[in-house]
């Protein structure tokens, strides 16, 4: 008898652990959701303004340097952006300020209005984080649940952003081990990155579709070819990286009051606009992306784009790679079917996701990704991709403060 | 230039790694997805067989007493079966016999020509990792090369028995640690899974579609009406694995003479056959998996199935119990349509992976799963069900080796 209670009361612990999460869940979502809609809308905003007005283009120095002073005034504590996220989780320190989230998303607007190349999953992470954050104070929570919030806050945000809630689910999970996954937040991250996904989807904001008509047949001629893209798309990933920290060192090196770096860092964006004529890498580059899937693009562009972000980011802008990292990677793709005999638009989604997956070491989540974007018929073709890319994008990533779980061999 | 050779070598040390997991991959897959093309070939007859000649179950004590006596002479060093498998990842102590393939097959076609009612991934699991094993040794590979040959083995086996490469890869990944994932064996599980997928999908064995016609919109209400579906599947579950355990140790109790244990249960299953007056509940149990997914099914018969299976396997007799489970979920799902307002064919597939996610701890599998039998339109739902089932089903699964790597609340 005494058993059987036990046994009763051991289900309603767990009964009573998913209803505090779903609870929780709720709220991150909630307030995730709500805030990924209003970051949607705005880059919506910033990006359209800035077609219409070509010369906003003109005043990315001072933008930059806006961005620049907001951040030294008031940026001490929540400077380090993604990084403070997953140094948190690791070794839970204080509450992320929230002030991060007003910040980022003023940083990121103004960095798209005025034409840098930059992404917004960082923004949409670091909204996430901090706001789910201050429930912890709210609702006095350990460490140990505080940790569970800062994932499935990332979770959420990453989620919502892309309309990829299983994606966002499983990079929460993903992301601050490198080369391993713990199954803690398993829960609060699913149910948060489904319902603030839920809760952008209310909202309205539209998420971009991409479509690959036509998926090869598996053989090994496949198997080979897609292995070698992997392994480009590592390469790239890696020099991605490089790049982005080449950068950052070299405009801390040379000016030391950092308001002026993205001033710099707005000049050469501008100058290498002028010099190459065009506007192609400013800003996400979402009609770009598009295009990759169907249209022959130049061969080099996915190294352009490469650059334009490591400059706009090294210099100090915000938003963050993932976006760029997409373009770089259906570019490569796209010249990859220059010469591997597949269809362009699947080099393309394959390149799309296994890029990001080498610099953000999130192998599952991208392969899971590219199932939410492109359909089941990619799966396994993007699981092997985004492995070997992370394979060969070395120990450096995107988020320095990635902990080395697992080595990669 | 120093740095620059340095770093030249790195990308050839990894090239290397990569090369000789294709080569091991590849061997594993050859011989894995023939041994499953084999395996598939003589459930089919061994099942159409039983269909034909009804009068072969009378012969289900005996069959059994057959493989009791096969286990019972030559069976020393291999009947822990998949626990054998996981001990050995965990602690390598010396190379799975060979034996082991040969074994089970028979086993599990004796098992399912008498209408024993059992499954087919631990057949699939120990052919596989037994038959990879062997190349351990004529490599000369080290311990922890042996632990990436095991895993690949599984994933390659498990992907190629139920035509799902990406969920074999993660169940291989997913299995020997409840709760977490280590990626070390990353590359060589996705490729063992995906070239033993394809060499069976060259053989030719067919493998069952599955068709969910209708998708429930996202809303609070189905968020609400799947969770109880995942309490309810995670609770099966557990009772799934406790009875299995019950029936074994009853059975171990009594008989002292291991062949006679499957005699017994032969003799049980007959007489509950005759009792219920329908076969439905022996072996695979295939076309009423099918059939879960579009008729009203009792809504019984998933505990029926639950009955049949634990005493089949409880006795003595092999196969595994993934298809089982599958049956018992797809049933649940189908029986609760009676009471949850959400389409039968959605739920029948949610309870399929989602019994087995409990059963076997590997939520991320059965959700990837899920996507590669259904579509991506389960995909979050099955997710959060898989967890959720997962959580509730406690720490002791169907695979006694898995050792806990997080625990799970």
């Amino acid at each position: 008898m005494q058993k059987y209670i036990s046994k009763f009361q051991n289900q309603y612990l767990l009964l009573q652990y998913l209803v505090k999460w779903l609870i929780i869940s709720a709220i991150i979502a909630i307030c995730s959701g709500i805030a990924s809609s209003i970051f949607l809308y705005s880059l919506q905003w910033a990006t359209n303004t800035r077609e219409n007005y070509q010369f906003l283009l003109y005043l990315l120095p001072l933008g930059g340097m806006l961005i620049g002073v907001l951040y030294h005034k008031f940026g001490s504590g929540v400077e380090k952006g993604n990084n403070l996220i997953l140094d948190e989780i690791h070794q839970p320190k204080k509450i992320i300020p929230f002030k991060m989230a007003p910040m980022v998303l003023l940083g990121t607007i103004a960095t798209h209005l005025f034409g840098g190349s930059a992404g917004r999953e960082g923004t949409a992470l670091q909204m996430s984080a901090s706001i789910a954050d201050q429930f912890t104070k709210l609702f006095k929570l350990k460490n140990r649940d505080r940790k569970i919030i800062l994932i499935s806050g990332m979770a959420a945000g990453f989620g919502s952003v892309f309309g990829t809630p299983f994606a966002g689910a499983v990079f929460g999970l993903e992301v601050y081990y490198m080369g391993s996954i713990r199954y803690k937040a398993l829960i609060p991250a699913i149910m948060s990155s489904m319902l603030a996904n839920y809760v952008t989807h209310f909202i309205g904001p539209e998420h971009t579709h991409y479509h690959i008509d036509i998926f090869p047949d598996m053989s090994l001629k496949t198997f080979f070819l897609i292995s070698l893209l992997g392994i480009i798309a590592g390469l790239t990933a890696r020099l991605f990286a490089k790049s982005t920290h080449w950068w950052s060192k070299l405009f801390r090196k040379h000016i030391k009051y950092s308001p002026l770096r993205p001033f710099a860092g707005g000049v050469i964006i501008i100058i290498l606009t002028l010099l190459l004529g065009t506007r192609t890498f400013l800003g996400l580059g979402v009609p770009t992306i598009v295009d990759s899937f169907s249209l022959q693009l130049n061969s080099y562009d996915f190294l352009l784009k490469l650059l334009f972000t490591a400059i706009t980011l090294g210099a100090g802008f915000k938003g963050g790679e993932v976006t760029p990292l997409f373009f770089i990677g259906a570019a490569l793709g796209n010249a990859l079917s220059l010469f591997i005999p597949l269809p362009m638009a699947f080099l393309a989604g394959l390149g799309f996701v296994a890029v990001f997956s080498g610099a953000a070491n999130t192998p599952l989540a991208c392969a899971i990704m590219a199932i939410e974007l492109f359909g089941i018929e990619i799966g396994i073709y993007a699981a092997l991709v985004c492995s070997i890319s992370y394979l060969f994008s070395g120990h450096e990533g995107i988020y320095g403060s990635q902990i080395i779980g697992d080595a990669k061999h």
